[in-house]
């Protein structure tokens, strides 16, 4: 099964990304010939995602180098883009290590495609872990946009969600639409439609009376960076799905690559929340919703505590109630 | 203190309702002159908020009565207009008693003057009882409109903030966006910021990031209808916010006048939730937000239990920790 929607695409001399904030009314590509023009698509979020930004980050280096501009200067321009996905650390220190063993641009340009066909086997096989978990007729939520949009390919959580449609495990999806960047009512829904996987939407606000008012057996989501005691930092309103799930007895299930784990944080204290401009709260979509000059708070992530969390899959595994001893178990699968 | 906003004007022949769909950019008033436009008025919710929904029916009525209408239909239309909030059942079962005794379209007009008159009258009560509960320097987190535009004037839950802002008492305002017809952002926003009550917005799914991140004390909210337990139908959103308010050791205050008490609903599972049509989710401000054809779940609606309010006021008090027991023990002070 491959997905239809293709975000992020090599062209040899430059990374086409499929510019997401035009989706779901408009389909066109960026091209973007150096690493500041990556940054600046991840900056913008014409590319978003955690293992999208990572992948996207990697193509950028390659570029630095095939072009042969200042790789330093590039890997700076290029982590300062997004402070919270821990995907975009992780690829900036993967390509350098292939840059410091032999400064050759063919050489990152094959480690960038190996990140991104890695990415989408993943996904794939969390999709296979996750699905695993699910009950018969399973009525599923997911928050934000986690599919092939977000990813190499395919998806992290919507990746579970896609394998569970296509296996009959899965028989009803709901989606936040996702405020403030609506990548639920955009990105997600458009992925879905595309593949005629019949979904409702929802207000963010109105998970907790949904899980009262239907049986909903699992919220499915993505993260952004995953402390070593398993507290994640995901989409804004996660924290929020999360407590309303446990108020129910819902289960509550986080789906990300490795490169999502940061044992450099204890736990979810450590992690910086990215906040953004007001702007993106008071105008919308060219329309200013509030009055002009009104302020706002807006941080783009929340930290789930690893105790509303039932399971975290990654490419290696399920780790069940997570803490800080079998994440470290499950990453050294990694280095066997 | 009086309210710059008069989002109901009396005019003798016709209902001057200002037009909240237009809000912040406009500020253009409906002119209703028959029972009919008044219930179109609360159907498309150019007036909204319950207090004012139970004042502008009551004055649909007089307007009915005064041209030799059928009161009978007069009723009808607008009992149909809108199904959770009870204090339009309740201001329709008021009028009747007034027309029953005597059909007398001055009398109806007296008594709907009266009922607006009164509903100020116990804003600003509630207000003094609702400040009471804050600490010093408090922090407060609102949700949806509740301020004079939903209400008479003054307002429910704003008016308790409007009231201690002016008595120094509460020291920071947030509130949320309130998808998805934004009243805080477009309402709630435009009362703070005529009043010069510096506030802070947020999208409805970060509330329990801020309540972790920021130290907020109360969150004060309207409500729709209140079962004779204490659980309380507001504006969908509040279920969860209650939830992480819980989950934070932030107290939780529900400020309805005594109209909102529906003594024949034992519990929130007798109060019927509006669901509202899918296209309010899909479209925004004329824009469509989610690919064409998306489906929705649109409660407008949900219910807190009891058990996560500290405190409910109304015209006639305060009760902590509501029970059916306590609900009617209040609500004798009526009737003395």
């Amino acid at each position: 099964m491959t997905s239809a929607v293709e975000p992020i695409i090599w062209a040899g001399d430059r990374l086409r990304l499929l510019n997401q904030r035009l989706l779901p009314h408009e389909e066109r590509y960026i091209d973007c010939v150096n690493a500041a023009e990556v940054a600046d698509a991840i900056h913008s979020m014409a590319v978003r995602g955690a293992p999208a930004i990572g992948i996207s980050a990697a193509y950028g280096l390659a570029l630095a180098a095939k072009r042969g501009d200042s790789y330093a200067q590039a890997e700076q321009v290029l982590a300062a883009s997004r402070p919270t996905a821990v995907n975009l650390r992780w690829a900036i220190e993967r390509m350098r290590k292939v840059w410091q063993r032999k400064p050759d641009a063919d050489l990152l340009i094959d480690e960038a495609r190996t990140i991104h066909a890695e990415d989408i086997a993943q996904n794939h096989r969390m999709a296979e872990f996750g699905v695993a978990l699910l009950p018969e007729n399973a009525r599923v939520l997911t928050h934000c946009n986690t599919g092939a949009l977000a990813t190499g390919g395919h998806g992290t959580a919507l990746g579970v969600i896609r394998t569970g449609w296509a296996a009959g495990r899965v028989t009803e999806v709901f989606h936040t639409e996702t405020r403030p960047w609506l990548q639920g009512a955009r990105l997600t829904a458009w992925e879905l439609a595309r593949e005629k996987i019949p979904a409702r939407m929802i207000v963010d606000g109105a998970a907790a009376h949904l899980m009262k008012s239907l049986k909903i057996d699992w919220v499915i989501v993505g993260a952004d960076r995953i402390a070593a005691n398993g507290d994640t930092a995901n989409k804004i309103g996660t924290y929020a799905l999360a407590l309303a799930a446990k108020a129910h007895g819902v289960r509550f299930m986080v789906v990300a690559p490795s490169g999502t784990f940061d044992l450099s944080c204890a736990s979810g204290d450590g992690i910086p929340i990215e906040e953004r401009s007001d702007d993106e709260l008071t105008r919308f979509a060219g329309t200013q919703i509030a009055p002009v000059g009104v302020r706002g708070f807006n941080p783009v992530f929340d930290v789930t505590p690893a105790a509303l969390i039932d399971a975290i899959v990654c490419e290696h595994g399920v780790v069940e109630r997570p803490s800080e001893a079998v994440v470290r178990r499950l990453l050294q699968k990694e280095k066997v």
